[in-house]
């Protein structure tokens, strides 16, 4: 099991989670491409951390809505989701080559991603871009009950297909994370470890009613938000291994 | 002698340029990479175009102006500018491969064109963007009498030349162009042509006080706003021959 | 009745519209305030060219999508919403003051505009920001059969509100505007002044499909993108007399 | 003696300075207006906070440059300046009227207020710009020995000036800021202590050579980066006295 995190989301003078505390614990860093987040200079910063580290690097390509932080679903066209993620990932993938890292993988970013998880025109424009990129790269999405149906597209595409799961989210029955607002939604320290290691060792998590689905993650979600969210990791890599 | 002109200078819905007029007539192609110019899809549509006329593409950086159309010269770092630089040439570039193209070289665009002629430290911060970008593309600038000077330069950061000249402006007696507001400084039709072939047959202009400078270009940057520059550029290129 | 017309949608070195030529035709200018298109030069001149004219001027706030011209729909928070409205309908209230001139009303620009009509929380926000706006401002919103409902929401808020139709936009039996990519979408000049001249002596429109829908409006949306849509303007301006 | 803070410089998801410790100590507030920080929910937020403490408010504009921060000199024609000024500064005045707020001065923010105190052309730009705005604002600038030719300046242009002082940068003998990076630039908690008593009993500074400067302060620009800084502005505040 491999341990992902968005990084690279500040942006020029604002500074935003705790890059250098959290990529050693890390086997994969999603970088944040200009469109939400991460400017030129923080990501030429950010891939330089990523190696010192030996850390696998995808890019985190959003919708152009800095303010918004790709927060907010826009309505784009298929044709317009090709471009900006093209745009974004080939900016990402030729600064990297200039670090001598190789880019391997696109986990789009906010509600690109939920929009992607929720919309099948939207999962097509996205592999439709990756399958028109020049070489080959793997899309990192969400492991849902539907894991199987997204493969199965991603093959018709001829797209590598990676899944994740959430370590500190509570899911619902449908294999859905339960809204943040929800009571529960976010596990404490002990159920964040349950979960992590019921994932690891069943491949499933117990729903918010009690029930146990089956989720089949190549890699779990983490965030370095702050120091307590740094530790989380820490733990969690202890309960895995080296990824 | 080849022809160049800055294409792909549209923005979402506001169009500039005739770029489908220009591109058959023109060799290479200096396309905006989305921050003083061109969006994804724009720079898409671009390249696209180049490749049916078979036309040689470069990038065509600048500072981050879209307001200003790169063309207000900022204080930036060395440091900023090599990330700025990076980031544009690496999106055009993964863009061309992605059309089955080969970005080929680089023409900062504006205000950043201009502090590059103007100033070392700038001119030192692109070439050393150049140099330590992951693999080898050409440098376009502009043929001055430093052109010795400048090539010795770029020799040192192992980063390959190319200089152009203007078409249509008139350039003064220390090899600069002369400013816009001057009078004369635009030639019509006529010293336009007449100075083509003087760049071409004896790679010289004449300046504006009638002395004869040595100009050693390799390529011509015309432009396409309107019909009546396209029609300038058909007349260059029957002029010139085919590049 | 009154003419709107969209103008300041030209941005940095980018034009659009015939403002020019549509500013002396038109009683109402619904000027663009630098979310969607328009920076503050355009903004400062369009207002000149609307005093000169004695135009009425209108803010025509948008959200923050640039490379989308604010056409693509984002979800956004009622909070976001409000504010977004002050800072766009303030800058061009000020700015309106400094050349003396009086904002009078505030039209939501593109998919502000169609979310506005189609979303009750949406509309509920504009009407929140327009009764918190420091003094009051009409709100311009389509003319449809919701006309009473949407007039009693805005009493309820406190705001006065203007309706617009179309003038070459044909409506369907709901009296929604027919989809653009729908056949006979868009009218003909003379079936375009056919229902100019009904909506003025009979406040209606016929439908696509031969119905008479009641269409009370106060002000019509006109286009000024070409030469020929001018020409248009000016013979709907000849059809309703001087506003 | 009046304490001035840069407040409201958050932008989007990302947060910058401890505006709610800060706000309680000072007199008044440069608040920024969305071209180098501040999104309109961020100015609404700041203007609520400042009312909350009966702080003054005042307009911060800047270059259009996020990523830069606005600390980047951008080489603006005087009308662009004068435009880019009224958008911002009506967009916090409209916005602080809808809050009850009156806005009072404004503070040009970091290149653009290093280019009004180096540069005759921007500085008479920017007296332009609030000779013509709509309403009487005055405008904040630093008390170097040119004061009393920036104050004949302004009374030229019929605008009012307030002049600032530095508590904790050491002065050269010319009256200009020790730049950062020399040894000394910047006081400790001491040396600012006693700059802040003798620019209020004194007028003056003592330079880093050791000679008395008079400068003549309305205000003194304090920093709210961090817990420090804020720890600092209650002392300067116990010294002072309420301003």
């Amino acid at each position: 099991m491999k341990l992902n995190c968005d990084l690279g989301e500040s942006f020029g003078s604002w500074t935003m989670g705790l890059d250098t505390e959290v990529m050693p614990h890390i086997d994969q860093a999603n970088i944040a491409a200009g469109f939400h987040a991460g400017d030129p200079l923080v990501i030429r910063r950010t891939l330089l951390l990523a190696k010192e580290h030996g850390v696998t690097v995808g890019a985190h390509p959003a919708y152009p809505d800095l303010v918004g932080f790709g927060r907010r679903s826009m309505n784009c066209s298929r044709e317009e989701i090709i471009a900006m993620i093209h745009y974004q990932v080939a900016a990402l993938d030729g600064m990297a080559a200039c670090a001598n890292l190789q880019l391997r993988y696109v986990k789009p970013h906010g509600a690109l991603y939920n929009d992607m998880m929720a919309k099948a025109d939207v999962r097509m424009a996205i592999l439709e871009a990756l399958a028109e990129y020049h070489r080959p790269l793997a899309l990192m999405l969400q492991a849902t009950p539907e894991v199987d149906e997204h493969r199965h597209e991603a093959d018709n595409a001829g797209v590598e297909v990676w899944f994740e799961a959430f370590a500190d989210r509570c899911y619902d029955d449908d294999g859905k994370l339960l809204a943040r607002n929800k009571p529960g939604a976010v596990h404490d320290r002990k159920k964040m470890l349950a979960q992590v290691q019921q994932l690891c060792i069943h491949g499933s998590v117990s729903s918010a009613s009690g029930h146990t689905l089956a989720v089949a993650a190549d890699t779990l979600c983490v965030h370095g938000d702050n120091l307590e969210a740094v530790q989380a990791i820490q733990d969690i890599r202890a309960l895995v291994g080296q990824g």
